[in-house]
């Protein structure tokens, strides 16, 4: 279960009480991908509900975008998990009477049904089948099938290790800014958010070099290192002025910005610099470190050495 | 993907579109369970998409027994694919400000989510995951994982076969009758419409006992007929009269009633009433044979042994 989607308060509240009448109470608020035991193999699963006016609106971007976004978010879960992608499946839900395609026009569920076959391609996965419903606005919900040799949970991390996170955070706030103000985003920017790539080789990458717990950035630095932090039954101390932000994206902003779909990760503390290195060499990506894990709960957000306090909207994740 | 789910027409010519696009032609309309080959495992996934107002309405069941039903259906599939379930996950989407759970009174998400709980672990299958979102009416999106070691698709009929039905047909379109005049079901008849009992036991005794092909009646048995055979490439002769119907209900409207969630199976010329006999034995419940397969294309329906036509709205079934 994503927990971060609906935000702190009363509806994590009712997010605990369906774990808890499911019989899972103890374990935290869950990694969003599930892990079976299937003979020799770790089977990884995840699903990722899109819907319309909620996480995404078609004035914003073309039915193709909106099914890779829809499955790149899914695939981020498996991203975290270290795992690799082999299979796709997604639930469909379109309108009756909206852009049918007549007059040669687009049809918009054959449009989605290619964003999300090409985002899928694009991690060497295949469309393996779904569902179709009619429904009075669109529905995306992606559920992606990989595979896990060394899975990666969120509740590895151990006092000591290190924080990093992968590639520059804050695109995503910034694409939305000029969404919400009627201007369409242009080039790099665009692409981060109409097709953001779900980090799969970096998570793979991470998990055989000793990664202890990870999370994609779905819901902002802040709040999921929170998550991280409460799973791991230790805190995150964050420096700032060390995050890698987008161009003209201040730090405060950039930990806040949702849907990044980068990593943060606890690795060991002889993961250094030149670890970075190599990891950047193998993946094309920047890894930052961005501070470390300590004894204690909740998320402490440090500026020049002295704690400030956690963006509004977050103090759900300082911890009990 | 589920043909049979937005009718026949203009809307299956969309779901062969995106099949097309997703470069699966050739492949006929596609089982509704997708096989994965995992080591030396075949894991079959199914997804089910049920929504508020299209598939349920929330004043003619409970939340759980929305959950159960919505859980049912996608396991049903599995049951017509010889699997055995192992987990399931689950998407919901949940209105904000409705039936919150004020003053004592249940919280709509959390029953949903009892009654999927309760229809996974009827079958030994375990909750593994999903996704919450908020949405403006109920979505329930549920994808079933289970492990097949004879799969039996839809494909795999011949000419010769004898055609079979498990259990009585009827109940769910009696009972939709019933609520739509405003009288709730009583008994077993509400029973049948609101925990539909997917029908792994016998799905699994069949595959073990030479079913050749098999679907589950999700879109009424002349629809679920025509898929079977197209996807196998012969005719289905059905003798109406044959048809085991739920009490008070005719052949012909037990061969259109949808979500009955039994299983139409081929099965070879040598399985007969004694083998027939032996499955009533292992699973409690009745197989009855209905007709054969034979070469051609659609599906033929006679009574007394004369054609007849099929129910209106069917035609589509009837072959190219």
């Amino acid at each position: 279960m994503k927990a971060g989607r609906l935000g702190p308060g009363a509806e994590f509240d009712r997010l605990r009480a369906i774990f808890a009448r499911m019989g899972t109470r103890g374990q935290g608020l869950g990694d969003d991908t599930a892990l079976l035991r299937l003979g020799g193999t770790t089977l990884a699963v995840s699903m990722d509900l899109s819907l319309e006016g909620v996480h995404f609106r078609t004035t914003w971007l073309s039915f193709a975008e909106i099914g890779w976004r829809a499955t790149a978010a899914a695939l981020s879960d498996l991203a975290a998990e270290g795992a690799k992608p082999v299979g796709v499946l997604v639930s469909l839900g379109v309108p009756g009477g909206r852009g049918k395609g007549e007059g040669g026009r687009v049809d918009p569920g054959v449009e989605i049904m290619a964003g999300v076959a090409a985002a899928a391609k694009h991690v060497g996965a295949k469309v393996l089948g779904g569902d179709l419903a009619r429904s009075e606005r669109y529905i995306v919900d992606v559920c992606v099938l990989g595979t896990a040799l060394r899975p990666v949970r969120r509740s590895g991390a151990r006092s000591g290790d290190g924080v990093w996170v992968t590639g520059a955070l804050g695109g995503a706030a910034l694409a939305l800014t000029a969404f919400r103000s009627s201007t369409v985003p242009e080039g790099a920017l665009h692409q981060r958010f109409a097709r953001p790539e779900p980090r799969i080789a970096a998570g793979r990458w991470l998990a055989q070099h000793g990664a202890r717990a990870m999370i994609d950035i779905s819901d902002g630095l802040a709040a999921d290192a929170g998550q991280l932090a409460a799973a791991s039954g230790i805190a995150l101390e964050i420096e700032l002025e060390r995050i890698p932000c987008w161009s003209g994206v201040a730090p405060r902003d950039a930990i806040a910005s949702g849907e990044e779909y980068e990593l943060l990760v606890a690795l060991p503390r002889g993961f250094g610099e030149r670890s970075a290195r190599a990891f950047a060499r193998a993946t094309g990506l920047a890894l930052t470190p961005i501070g470390r894990c300590v004894r204690g709960t909740g998320v402490r957000l440090t500026e020049a050495g002295r704690a400030v306090a956690a963006p509004a909207g977050f103090d759900h994740f300082a911890g009990p």
